[in-house]
């Protein structure tokens, strides 16, 4: 038990162990793949503005913004959490809003929400805000009275549950195959990274603005539709006033597509 | 509040309630449609025999069985439920052993278990013997690395735990279309209602074997592929000893369609 | 594989099987203890009667009511449950109305929510109308800022939520030790046990009227003190219309305690 | 919509919004309370060690550890969380091992799992390598069949599952008051924090040893008694086999007690 024979215990993230199989979060990179419910709407502009860091501008299109649900599968580099479902999948909800880090449009994510604690901390190593949720979706099932399909007159309906209150539901019914997905989808994320002061030595550290390097981009065939997006703002007051200000002021179009993607890393926007 | 204003508190099931709208599982028919990954095993026979009530014999083929995963959307007539998805999806597992009525081959589901109490409650009307557990299974994303498509060699994985315990878990590899559903599939299940005792009354009625009214059936098409299938021994035992008789000798193989089908009401086999 | 070596598969409730140790719900007696939060409230009077059979009167102090919230532990004769507490616990909420069978005062409960499935099955053999939710209660930790205690100033807080909606949340005030629980606590509840017709030969059976026979009933001693309940009737309406009904006129007292009962059988009352 | 008017979203954790009011962890102090089932056990020291940064060096007691499962309830400064038990309470599991930071006894946490997001993610701050799982734990009942007391005799009784795995179970019943809580229990506890590498800048960041800065400590009464411990080997290989280097190789006694704290931040052991 000498500390000669001893090696310091590793990871990428905690929990640190002998191998460093234990992390939570394995290390990057990240393989993704979901089917996305996406229904873009508009918010009171002046709203938006007050969930962007000084360094991002409004959109040109000041108010835009998209309401996002989602099922995704990962997996790490080796694929293994593939085999067991229970651990490659989560649902997700995400709120984005358009802005520009300079000329560059890009989407700012102020709220987010997931089913998967591994998930959750993934997300707060990239800087993106995400948080417990419960998340409904509609599934693809191509056949029968309760199935819904990607044609025209298929339905998909969604909801976000947060600590047993219902915030949001949704529903898109589809009409015709477009040739682009949603204005949003196509731009980087940038995020906040923040790490919470604990010790003597941590009050000063800012926000660090971050986009995500991302490869294996794929969109399937994007349908669109009409759309329907209700925020209960009861409930989002009585959790979180802040929230509750991204009310849709409009709503539509709606799109339902499959999207995939690798993340292999950040990058700061210094 | 005379007794002359009053009517009755009715409804399908529990609740009661004025309007019968309350009623917890809504009037048939139910309209159900699902993705389904089926992996064909084949059982101790003498086992099998056991789960069997006496006016079933076994199936020629004796030990035929199945593991069936699926992934669900019902609704009633109206289609209500269909715009919330936190009441029109369950997960289900199940376990088939080929058997005969007569001259009839059907298949007899000697445990079931399902993630949704409505499901369960509707089951046990049925005289399917739906338990609660978790059920988790690869969903198609027909796009990058961490999605799923069927197509040769997409794969396919599911669980089942039950009381936090993992029971089965399984992948199927596919490969190939084929021309027809895997063979219990396509048999009729037979139940048996049973209302356990609760008053002095109730004693003595024995289960009644009932078979379902089915309408609307229709299949996708079938894909088959290779399998694996793991009854975790242990905790069956530890849960349930006679569920662990049911553990695979042989495996495969293993299938991914989807099914729809409406169920009307029941059928005594008198 | 004659069918002279074969038993019938037998168990209490679904599944059968060899032993019969598969049947979810055990045999009774079952025996329960649990912690109550429990609020004295009023409801409209002519609402209340809309949910009593015929065969039942409203009680003289017409619209008395009551909201329970409770964390439960059961188990079966051997008490083999108590050392899985993922299997022998459950939390409940119900609403209580008073009312009289003849001259008897009795309670009924119009609804129920459970988080366990065999909970419900037990519920629905015995004519309780129990439907799946989440039930969160505060508990019982005697020290520090975040606890609670059974003690002048305690307070205990509780939810309901159904489909990811927030139905009901409460708090109670403890002020004082009292000599009596709460008066509806201390009636027999009447329920109405229904069998959902499936077959041609189901479509007649009335709800048949019962009660519960209980053994070992103990109380603690009883807190009492102010108390706060809201429904959310924007969601109740949503999900059940029959439900809002059943909306708070007046609020209080409340109650917290524990409670203890065996359950051995049922009653009719022909 | 100038920049002048504008003001940087703030918080404490993710998400950063207009007032501050959305971060998910919210600022320190954090009050605790919690009912603690307490499982001393003896691990190989020579895996122990491979679990000690080398910083810290074993205990004298080479080997000691325990197992914790407990149920807490939490508040942030102004206690408004107690209100709504959803958001206030969670339960947890965690093995302590002993060790030592120069002369000073402390206990080492390789391993904890949670069941709610928030907890892991302040956990996460702290250096404390949460993880989510499924934790259940017999609840203080003082009467009936189905009830547990701190008296002697009382069972009590737990377990955790991660990603749908029984992966310890453990009973305790009591015998006795003792006049001090187990020995690990109150020794500090020394964590890792850990920013694990995400842009360029990222990649060198050490593990900052770090012990926590508590106010209010306070322990109930301490019942002791005689204890079984299960680690399920063949699930943790399966999922973590680091976890499994931790077996008991002894167990007992064991403990039940309650204990509050108040973390009101961390120092640095520079």
């Amino acid at each position: 038990m000498t500390s000669l024979s001893r090696s310091e215990p590793i990871g990428y993230s905690l929990p640190l162990s002998p191998s460093g199989k234990s992390s939570m979060v394995s290390e990057p990179p990240w393989h993704f793949s979901g089917n996305m419910l996406w229904i873009d709407y508009r918010v009171d502009p002046a709203a938006a503005v007050g969930f962007l860091p000084e360094r991002l501008s409004p959109d040109v299109d000041a108010g835009a913004a998209a309401a996002v649900f989602s099922e995704w599968q990962w997996c790490s580099a080796d694929g293994g959490e593939l085999g067991d479902p229970v651990r490659c999948q989560f649902s997700e909800f995400l709120v984005l809003l358009g802005c520009r880090y300079g000329e560059r449009a890009m989407a700012r994510c102020p709220y987010a929400w997931v089913d998967s604690a591994v998930s959750l901390a993934r997300g707060w190593i990239q800087g993106m805000p995400k948080q417990f949720g419960a998340i409904r979706m509609t599934r693809q099932i191509p056949i029968g009275v309760a199935g819904a399909g990607t044609r025209p007159g298929g339905r998909f309906a969604a909801s976000l549950a947060v600590d047993d209150r219902r915030l949001v539901d949704a529903a898109v019914t589809l009409r015709e195959l477009v040739d682009e997905p949603p204005a949003l989808s196509r731009l980087p994320l940038v995020h906040s990274r923040v790490s919470p002061p604990w010790t003597a030595g941590d009050a000063a550290s800012p926000a660090e603005l971050v986009t995500s390097r991302v490869e294996g981009v794929a969109f399937s065939p994007v349908w669109s539709g009409s759309a329907r997006l209700r925020f209960h703002a009861d409930a989002m007051h009585d959790l979180d006033p802040d929230l509750a200000r991204l009310v849709p002021r409009e709503t539509g179009p709606g799109y339902y597509f499959s999207y995939a993607e690798t993340l292999v890393g950040g990058e700061s926007l210094a």
